[in-house]
C-alpha cells in the first residue's frame, strides 16, 4: 500500500451493547485521531445506521459507506451457532471485507466468541499457530504493557501459553517498540518461585526458560506487575487475563469517581482542583483503559472493542485498527512466522522434555 | 470471653519477606488501631526479635511475649514439605497457640501454602467444609466487597466454588454486615450470560441458582464489578482471585504514584494539591488495599498478611485478626455450620443434577 492511499476500516456497526448509536458516533470521534486518511465500511442495518449518520458532520458521512445486512449475531449466541448461522451478519461481513482485501482491518464490539470463531474461519491462523489470542495494551508506570490472552480462550494449555508469548512479543515489537531492545516477556502466576502455580503455567515456564526461543523471557510475574510495567509482554490464559483487565478497568473508574467526589467535597478542595485541573486532566487520560483488544495469530487485523464501550472507547478501538493497518504489523507477523514456527517446534520439544 | 479480658494475637514474627523488622514494627503500629486491650505472642528467633523490640516503646514491649524457636519455614517450601518438617517453626507455633486456646487468632506473612496446610492440620476444617479459602476485603464504591478465594487454592471445582460462596456469605455477614440485609453473592466470570465461562463456573452457577441454599445469589459478575461493589461477596478460584487482587493493588499503587507526580508537575498543580491535601489524604486512605486476607473454613481465626507488607500493612492484618477475635465471627461460623452443611448437601445434589 502506498503512503497516500486511504486506509479502509471495516466496522461491525451492529456490534456492542448499543449498536449504531455508539459505533457511528465512534467513527465520527475517531476521524480526528487518525494519522492517515481513512474510509469506513459500516456493516449492518441501513435503517438503524442512517439516522445515526444523519447526526454526524457531512465530512464524516462522506468517509462512510453503509453495507446493508439485516442479520446480526446476538450477544448470547454460542460460537458454534455463530459459525453455522452467522453468515451474512454484520460481524461476519466486517471480517469478510478484510479477507477479501476491501478493508485493511475490522472492528467489532460484538460477541467475542463469535468474532474469534468467524475470524479464525475466514482469515485462518497464521503459520503453525493453534488459537488466536486477544492482546490488550495497558498503560503502566513505564509505558505500555501488552497483556494476552484477555478473553479469546477460557482455558489454555502450556503449548498455547508459549504461543501467546511468541505472538505477544511479535505484536509488542511491531506496535510499541520497533526501535528499542527486544521486548521482555513474563508469565502471570501467583508467585515468583519456580514451583508455584498451576501445572500448565509451570510447564510453559520451563519451555520458555529453556532458551530455544530467542526471547527475553524474565520468568513469572504477578498481578501487581501489570500496572508496574515490570515486563513489556505479560502472558496468561484468557479467563485470568479477562478478569484482570476488567478488574483494572473497574478500579480505574472507581478511582476517577472517587477523585471527582474528593475534589468537590469542600470549597478548599474545589479551589485546589481548579488550580490543578490541567494536570488532573492529563492524569485521567494516562489512566484510561485501552479501547480495544487485538486478535493475534490471524492473517489479518481484527480489533475487538468493548461491548459496553462509549463512543470515545469505540473510537480508540478504530484508531488501533487504523494504526495497525498502516504499520508494518502484518508484514512483521508474516516475516516473523518462519522464526516463530521453528521456535514453536523447539518450545514444544522443550515442553515435552520438561513434562517427561 | 468477657469484655474486659485482653485479646491475645499470636504472631509468626519470622514470616514475610523481611521478618521481625516488619512484624515487630507492625505490632507496634497496630496497638493504636485496636479497639480492645490486646497482647501478642511473638513466635520466632529471640536473637532477631529482641533488637527490634528494643526499638519500640516500653508500653508496646510490655504487651509482647517472645516464644523462641530457631526454626522457620522458607518462602519456597512446598506445603507437603512444610507439613513434614515444619513442626516447631514460627509459623507452626503461631497456629498452635490458637489451637491450644492460648491465643484467639494468628497472623502470618509467611508461605501461603504452608500456612494453609498447617492451619488445616492443626485447626481442622469446620463442619463438612472441604478446603479453606482466603477472603480479602476490598474497598468499593459502595463499601466493602469480600472476595474469595484469593490464593488458598490454585484450582477449584464447582462444589468448592459453592463452598466458597457459603463461607464468604457467613464471613461477610459476621464482619461487614451483621445488622443489614443478607449479603448478596456473585460468581466471577468473563460474561454475564448463563452459557459463558469455564465448565466448573457454569456448574457452580447452576447449583447456586437452584435456590436450595437460602442465599441472595445474583449470578455472574465480571472483574469490573469488584471495585463497583455490585455484590457483597464475589466468589472465584484462588488463581484468578489472587491475580485480580494483586492487579488491583498494583493499579492502586500506580494511581497513587501518578497522582503524586501529577500534583507536583507545576507550581499551579502544587498549589492546588496543597489546598486539596486534606481531601486527597482521605481519598488515598479509601483506596488502600486490605492488609491481609482471612483463612476461612477453619475452627479458628488465621490471617495471612502480605509477604511484602510494610509495617502499616502488617498492622492492618493484626487489626483484622484482633477485630475478628473480639467479634462474634467464630460463634457466627459455628452457629451457621448446621445451616451451612445441610445447604452444602443440597448444593451438591443440585450440582450433580445440573451436570447430569
Amino acid at each position: 500500500m502506498t503512503e497516500s492511499a486511504p486506509i479502509v476500516v471495516s466496522v461491525d456497526a451492529m456490534g456492542g451493547d448499543r449498536g449504531p448509536s455508539v459505533t457511528v458516533a465512534g467513527v465520527a470521534a475517531a476521524v480526528d485521531l487518525l494519522k492517515r486518511p481513512t474510509r469506513f465500511l459500516l456493516h449492518g442495518d441501513r435503517a438503524t445506521i442512517e439516522p445515526q449518520l444523519a447526526k454526524v458532520s457531512p465530512a464524516v458521512r462522506a468517509l462512510c459507506e453503509v453495507r446493508h445486512t439485516d442479520r446480526k449475531i446476538a450477544a448470547d449466541e454460542k460460537p458454534s451457532q455463530a459459525l453455522r448461522r452467522g453468515k451474512g451478519s454484520s460481524l461476519w461481513n466486517a471480517v469478510e471485507s478484510v479477507r477479501g482485501g476491501e478493508a485493511q482491518s475490522a472492528v467489532s464490539g460484538g460477541n467475542t466468541g463469535a468474532l474469534m470463531a468467524i475470524s479464525k474461519l475466514l482469515l485462518r491462523m497464521a503459520g503453525d499457530l493453534d488459537r488466536p489470542a486477544i492482546v490488550a495494551s495497558w498503560p503502566t508506570a513505564k509505558g505500555v504493557t501488552s497483556v494476552l490472552d484477555v478473553g479469546a480462550n477460557l482455558v489454555s494449555d502450556a503449548t498455547q501459553l508459549v504461543e501467546f508469548a511468541i505472538m505477544g512479543e511479535a505484536f509488542h515489537c511491531a506496535v510499541h517498540g520497533a526501535d528499542g531492545p527486544p521486548p521482555t516477556v513474563g508469565l502471570l502466576n501467583v508467585g515468583s518461585e519456580d514451583m508455584k502455580g498451576r501445572e500448565e503455567v509451570r510447564e510453559a515456564h520451563h519451555a520458555l526458560r529453556s532458551g530455544g526461543l530467542n526471547m527475553d523471557y524474565r520468568g513469572f510475574v504477578e498481578g501487581n506487575d501489570i500496572a508496574h510495567g515490570t515486563v513489556d509482554v505479560i502472558v496468561t490464559d484468557g479467563f485470568t487475563g479477562n478478569v484482570a483487565l476488567k478488574t483494572g478497568e473497574g478500579l480505574a473508574r472507581f478511582v476517577s469517581a472517587t477523585l471527582r467526589e474528593t475534589l468537590t467535597s469542600s470549597l478548599l478542595a474545589k479551589a485546589g482542583a481548579l488550580l490543578a485541573s490541567g494536570a488532573l486532566r492529563q492524569m485521567r487520560r494516562r489512566l484510561e483503559p485501552p479501547g480495544g483488544g487485538v486478535l493475534l495469530g490471524l492473517n489479518g487485523v481484527v480489533v475487538k472493542a468493548h461491548g459496553g464501550a462509549e463512543p470515545r472507547g469505540f473510537a480508540d478501538a478504530i484508531r488501533i485498527a487504523a494504526d495497525l493497518a498502516s504499520s508494518d504489523y502484518a508484514s512483521a507477523i508474516t516475516n516473523n512466522m518462519a522464526r516463530l514456527s521453528s521456535a514453536l517446534e523447539r518450545a514444544k520439544a522443550a515442553a515435552l522434555e520438561a513434562s517427561a
